[in-house]
């Protein structure tokens, strides 16, 4: 077996690297979420100055970039690799970004689970010997996903109350081989896995699956159990997702209650800001866990978590194909300590 | 520096990971052109069976992947990450064959850079010691990619001389941490440079500036000369965006002109078939490297090979928006031997 591999599905690094720095940057409705407080800038309208949302996603996504790089007090010519994703076709919002920042370039697709993809490349990166720095990234942006994966805003469709709300934000890690963490020390890469679920207003049971698949193996593979960590944190199942996918690991024998959230349900108060069953999108965990949780690292408040970004593999010509949406996630623990 | 760095892009792998077997098919057009000779299996019309254009992009992808590993002798399962992209929007012909294929998964989108992109990350996996086997796939199909690029394909729209003809195919590669060779002994990751052309039928242009660059990079880097390679050849620059490269290569001082080709060029016999300027899609270096350049290099009549496949990173939305297209190329060195 390879010589860090753990399992099935798990890489444990040798020469862990570490987050020296994030960025975050979110739209106002995020602005005005539980969370507001952990974002590096709050943009007041969704247009950032630019004509047009989709480039006011690539605008977030350089920026967030470029926060997170300023952070680490390192310039993007000491960066080895940029792994960036998002959710736009051909992932124009990455690519532009990229066009600008001009760090050599590695364009992910992973629909909402690109936060950990990229950060799962990134520390493989680091940890096999071919980078010093690497900076992972992801943006979504509820205008432009709405009018390429729905309807066209205009139409003021009604949302039904299983809809998720699309994050408007970019996330931005810098990883490094030198640092003193908080450590990326093992990924769990998933599979492609499909309930059968054909309704695009309804991702999150799409997923669970998928999240509750990835999360089992993790503690196959590596011999943790859930109260090894004081957070396990999916992607964007929010509220209908999350119950299945706990549901899911119960049955199989994995009780993480005491520890477990999901990115969806913490950013958005829905009581307050009706965004039904909670937010989605790349920007949902990119910017809790670059926002929120690395802070939280950072204080010690949190010690050791598992990040779980988690993807819905539709596009619009597969469902008017009949397809079902299958679903994707990865694992990655990142921790204060190497112990 | 990383330890396993050279110069600015570019890695020499220390433990240089084998392309064991390969995999290739191709549609009808492709199955009458000049290397005919050399895919494994040529599909008899662009459905193959299945009711859509997609769904038999997604077959082509899974069943390349299938006869790769037939080729290679192990199954499914014996492979530790599967590294697939291909032009569809959210890529959705390689989530698809992902879910049929049942191995972890990371989705790319490099647009006709994939092949390369893919060969890159899955030999940084193996050299790390994170993998002892992984699946490198691209494809493209010419009828999805018309539909979705440019005009319904019933329109009947005229072709300007300029444009390119996608290919129909898929073409996979299974490295491995063990295996006497073809080795891949370097990559060199390119950045996204824009010569600011607008006209989504005229893509050679657009993506020749990002060949040229990574080219030269690789030589800079590594110190080889254009003499050290029996053949350096791009993805689809095709016949314009060729000289154009070379000619830019020229300017930096390298004279590539003796062991130059384009996958573009070599894929169609445009007298007789009509193509104008020449191939492209992911598919097309897919299914040129994985079905006639590996098997040249299975009977040393190559010896050592760049390939560098391109990528124009444009969306209609981004053509709409005004955007130019920017390209992006990375290379990767494949060699009978490890001197």
């Amino acid at each position: 077996m390879a010589q860090k591999k753990l399992g099935n599905q798990t890489v444990k690094f040798q020469n862990p690297p570490s987050i020296v720095a994030t960025g975050s940057i979110v739209g106002p409705k995020e602005g005005e979420g539980p969370l507001k407080d952990y974002f590096d800038l709050i943009i007041q309208d969704d247009l950032w100055g630019e004509d047009s949302w989709e480039k006011c996603e690539s605008k977030l996504q350089k920026e967030a970039v470029n926060l997170a790089l300023s952070n680490a007090k390192i310039v993007s010519s000491q960066v080895d690799y940029l792994f960036a994703g998002d959710l736009l076709n051909q992932i124009i919002a990455s690519s532009f970004s990229a066009r600008s920042l001009q760090i050599p370039f590695f364009g992910l697709y992973g629909a909402c689970s690109t936060m950990t993809e990229s950060l799962s490349l990134g520390a493989m990166a680091i940890d096999g010997g071919f980078a010093d720095n690497v900076v992972c990234v992801a943006s979504s942006h509820f205008s432009t996903a709405e009018r390429q994966y729905r309807f066209p805003l205009e139409l003021g469709n009604q949302r039904p109350l299983t809809s998720q709300w699309t994050v408007t934000g970019a996330g931005a890690s810098v990883l490094s081989s030198r640092g003193g963490g908080p450590y990326i020390t093992h990924i769990t890469t998933g599979k492609v896995i499909d309930p059968g679920i054909k309704d695009a207003n309804n991702m999150g049971p799409a997923m669970a699956p998928a999240a509750a698949d990835v999360i089992v193996q993790h503690f196959k593979d590596t011999g943790f159990k859930p109260s090894d960590y004081d957070l396990i944190i999916t992607g964007d199942l929010a509220s209908i997702g999350k119950e299945i996918s706990e549901e899911l690991m119960m049955k199989e024998g994995y009780n993480v209650s005491n520890v477990y959230s999901d990115c969806g349900i913490e950013i958005f108060d829905d009581k307050k800001q009706d965004t039904h069953a909670g937010g989605s999108g790349c920007g949902c965990s990119a910017v809790v866990f670059n926002g929120y949780i690395y802070k939280q690292l950072q204080k010690n408040k949190l010690k050791r978590v598992m990040l779980v970004s988690t993807g819905a593999l539709l596009s619009p010509t597969s469902t008017q194909q009949g397809e079902s949406i299958p679903g994707i996630a990865h694992a990655v623990t990142i921790s204060n300590t190497l112990s």
